[in-house]
């Protein structure tokens, strides 16, 4: 039961890179540097990702207009798609600060936080799961909102309806960014996968 | 100006794969039941796609009570969270039909339909804008169905609100198998780049 031996010069996937470069263009001062300025891409679509969402968290969470205790006065409470939209919003803005802390750590130790393999999928992953789920939250508060127009909601308080707008535009905001991101870290998985290492760009 | 040759067994992004199979292992009898196995399962859930984002369709499409001409009786029409429903399912149930199609081709032929780069960045750019397009629109009928529980729109016709809780859950069960049809063609992008050729699973 002897198998025969692999070619060399085949890296295969999930294998550690070696530690010694084979060739004179792997990881050389160009490579390095175009790391950094992609780490740098990916870590400021990770900053307007975090600051559209939690901008839309907050303009969500402060669109409670009870004013004077009265009965019919509309708060983000009474609607099961704003609660989606503010819950939303609030785990993207968590994830992008927590992935914006890994993204500078990387940039400047020059490793990744966990290791290489986990990182890179757990950014995938998480960045698709979360697109979905915000795109998803931000869809249903648009088409809620859009039934209020024949109501009187918004005759009732109007500020309630424009900042529900806003909060909404906010967070489809947020999705493009974290769109842009997940393409990023797609990206380095296809590149991890077919070189085994997040190098060579 | 004498650019160095490639260094020799490096197979580059976009190239197409060499007629003649680099090593014994390639493109085997394995490898070719496999890819069929792999395009048999593809079929599959394009077909489940199709079915479900089509009935999908079909009962929004049919969602008009207009019983007698009266006044207040509901319809698709009258709501643009529905329409967009509606769209996007008949956008879906097209676009998984062609799919299949190819599919078919794929497994009878043995070669693709389109040239082989064109028809998998095709297959899976259609696949992750769709597969967005089909969970907002359903997002937004979810939350669109839930405003009428308090209103008399089911009290008019329940019918109408049966019939629109269906046709969205039928929308849902379409963007699970159009996620997965998505998985299986980013697979087939990263296995393409990573051999220059979608065989070789």
């Amino acid at each position: 039961m002897r198998f025969p031996p692999p070619p060399p010069s085949s890296l295969r996937n999930g294998e550690t890179p070696p530690r010694m470069p084979p060739g004179p263009y792997f990881q050389s001062t160009m490579s390095v540097q175009k790391l950094r300025r992609f780490n740098t891409l990916i870590l400021v679509f990770r900053l307007a990702s975090f600051c559209f969402s939690f901008a839309a968290a907050i303009f969500m969470l402060t669109n409670s207009h009870g004013s004077h205790g009265s009965h019919n006065s509309p708060s983000w409470r009474d609607f099961e798609a704003f609660r989606f939209v503010l819950a939303a919003n609030a785990i993207v803005a968590l994830y992008s600060f927590a992935e914006m802390g890994a993204s500078i750590w990387e940039i400047l130790r020059g490793t990744t936080l966990f290791p290489e393999t986990v990182q890179i999928w757990f950014d995938f992953g998480h960045d698709q799961v979360f697109a979905y789920l915000l795109l998803s939250a931000n869809s249903a508060g648009t088409a809620l909102v859009r039934t209020f127009r024949g109501e009187d909601t918004c005759t009732v308080s109007n500020t309630f309806c424009v900042q529900s707008y806003i909060s909404i535009g906010l967070g489809f905001a947020g999705f493009i960014f974290l769109g842009f991101s997940s393409l990023l870290s797609g990206f380095r998985v296809v590149s991890f996968i077919l070189n085994g290492s997040r190098f060579h760009l």
